[in-house]
């Protein structure tokens, strides 16, 4: 097992050393592979029209009409029916994106760089909005906003970026553990850093006065602009660990809202499938437990570099979502997570937990071996079409997956 | 002792409903009662030019260039021991300051309102770096600060808050609870919140885009400049228990660089003094111990009211300063000093401590009783003139203070 073991220990090097930061705006039209007007990337594994669980048709729909190939939701959905719009995963492109994470050609995408390995990946702005294209609200906010992102924010975020020079995402990660944030549920403080880092660049760069008091009071009140940002931490991390030889770490976990795939670093760009977990958590009035969508998304890319559900320890103030009594509950979270994982980070640690390094590199074999499977936060959406967010939990990655991941390794030592 | 209990519950049940909020930007020369020219306020109790420890010294020397009443140290020096300037301690004429906290006739003050009691009290704009006045640094960028804050800063954010309406400083201090901090050592979620907050209002009211420039590089990047705001939580909350009958509660704590003073709500405004403590900590290279001056400063009104070293276990990550080797010391600390208050807050709680809530009300019979002394966190000045701050630690209030006050009360009881 000595080949695995080292493998492993780069691989947890990696994601440790990897230091992801916010280097420009684009559009998807200039740096997503293959993408036309007529591709619409998702969260989670590939999937088709027909599977699609409400909240993802949903936001489909939204992305086809502010796309303009649609006026109506009946008209997107006979589109996106059709045959003539092209599916495919946000992870299969170089992408990630919360919830059902549609990402479209027109849309402007934060660029991050993984300044220690060079490779970079691309997300949305985040909606900061329970109405939101990404939960699949059907609002009349939701299409506006998404033409003001591309007509306002991102320009003004790219142009800050280019007087202030490229913003440390590993900085405010780091920082935010240590403000009661594991940076899935609760990234208010991380917020509050990448406001507090972008905003003077902004009052630079914004000659409009009134764009300028748009993009602040967008900003400045949001508790989930850094939402985004971290799942590209996550993804710019976990891509400089793929395909390396013997590897059984997870590069990638995500949703699509029916099933949850995972890669492993060894087995490349192979997903592994199984059906999407139900969401444990707490409910916006007056929704319940029979409203919610199974759990969806690929923000648990968060989880897969040690942050989210493996960084709980570092977010007692949040256990309530699952009903947690104690919120000593946190910390044996974290507690459990190091038990599937390799090794633990050197520099981004849990105060509370006497400066725990948060769990790195979800290893399938320690998974099957424990049955203690990767635990998830996430946003819940309504699993009928258009209804938004209704509320917040926990859930936990099929076993299934790491099983069929372990055997498609296992088969390919030959 | 039912008279006693029942004072002092009214007096932990007036800090935990106390909801202090910034309301203004005033001038103190406009509200601080008695003022002139010639007036010089300063942290903890009443003292004279002569006892002053250098670094307080070296800050009313700042302050009486500023004020114009000198062009050198030296003449400020000459001024200040001439008998012409009147010293008298904030906490006398309702302003609070740190370290050094002089308080002089034209600079622009905070005016923080605790909208269920109706009290006011002031506190100059913190300077957010260790050239500070209020650390009597001589650097020269002290004095061109503090002008900038009265033409400059000070009418801006007098300005914002009269389009945005009061900040509410209570619920700042609650979720800064909940994001890793103290408000005493560490106030950098603090401070995002507060800069979160009013910076819309900023953009909206700050005609100049220099000036609007100006305000936003010096706020964004602070990690300090809630502590003021939060001085001034606690002045507020603090105030409205004052003169309570039969209450052994402590109404104030402050130490002025040479003695440490205290006043307990039912003897009013009599100070009870003894020497200041030393300061343990961690010191900013080439300084060690040895420079360090005794503790200084109003900024002890934080542990007056629960947060603080009372607070120290919403703030495990900054146990280092005092040599802790498990960060769970933060939590062990506040353990001890709910063994010297008489009661808890319902709603300003640690969530890493399961959602205790903070201590409030310190009781001078435990303190006495148990010879545990407050725990204070603190910046440490250099005890000669001009260094500015050259660490940060934390210190016990004498038990001499409560001794005293103590058996001033029996007294008092006739």
């Amino acid at each position: 097992m000595g080949l695995i073991d080292d493998a492993n220990r780069e691989a947890v090097e990696r994601l440790d050393l990897s230091n992801p930061a916010l280097t420009d705006v684009v559009f998807a039209k200039d740096v997503v592979p293959g993408i036309d007007k007529y591709t619409v990337s998702h969260a989670g594994p590939p999937i088709t029209w027909n599977a699609m669980s409400g909240p993802m048709r949903s936001a489909v729909m939204g992305a086809l009409i502010y796309e303009g190939l649609a006026e109506t939701r009946e008209e997107a959905a006979q589109l996106a029916a059709s045959g003539k719009i092209k599916f495919r995963p946000n992870h299969d492109c170089g992408c990630v994106g919360p919830m059902a994470g549609v990402t479209t050609y027109s849309m402007p995408l934060c660029e991050v760089t993984n300044l220690t390995y060079g490779n970079k990946c691309y997300i949305a702005f985040n909606e900061s909005d329970i109405r939101a294209l990404c939960f699949g609200s059907a609002d009349p906010v939701v299409i506006p906003r998404l033409h003001w992102f591309e007509e306002v924010l991102g320009p003004a975020v790219k142009d800050a970026l280019a007087v202030n020079g490229p913003i440390n995402l590993k900085a405010i990660v780091t920082k935010a553990l240590t403000q009661g944030e594991e940076l899935h549920n609760r990234i208010a403080a991380g917020s509050a850093l990448f406001y507090k880092a972008i905003s003077p660049a902004l009052v630079k760069v914004v000659d409009s006065r009134t764009e300028l008091q748009e993009i602040v009071d967008f900003l400045a009140p949001s508790d989930y602009v850094f939402l985004n940002l971290g799942m590209a931490y996550g993804k710019a991390s976990a891509d400089a660990i793929k395909n390396i030889p013997y590897c059984t770490v997870v590069s990638t976990m995500s949703r699509n809202g029916t099933n949850f795939g995972i890669k492993v670093s060894a087995l490349g760009e192979r997903w592994f499938e199984a059906p999407c977990p139900k969401v444990k958590g707490i409910y916006y009035p007056p929704y319940t437990e029979a409203d919610a969508n199974p759990d969806m998304g690929d923000s648990c890319i968060t989880e897969t570099v040690g942050l989210g559900g493996c960084a709980m320890g570092a977010n007692p103030a949040m256990v309530h979502v699952f009903g947690a009594e104690s919120t000593d509950e946190a910390a044996k979270i974290t507690r459990e997570m190091l038990e599937i994982t390799c090794g633990v980070s050197k520099d981004k640690v849990i105060p509370n937990m006497n400066n725990q390094g948060i769990p790195l590199g979800i290893d399938i074999r320690k998974v099957v071996e424990t049955e203690i499977c990767p635990l998830i936060n996430t946003g819940i959406a309504h699993k009928d079409p258009s209804h938004g967010q209704i509320g917040a939990g926990v859930s936990r990655a099929p076993l299934a997956c790491f099983q069929q991941a372990l055997e498609a390794f296992v088969e390919s030592l030959g």
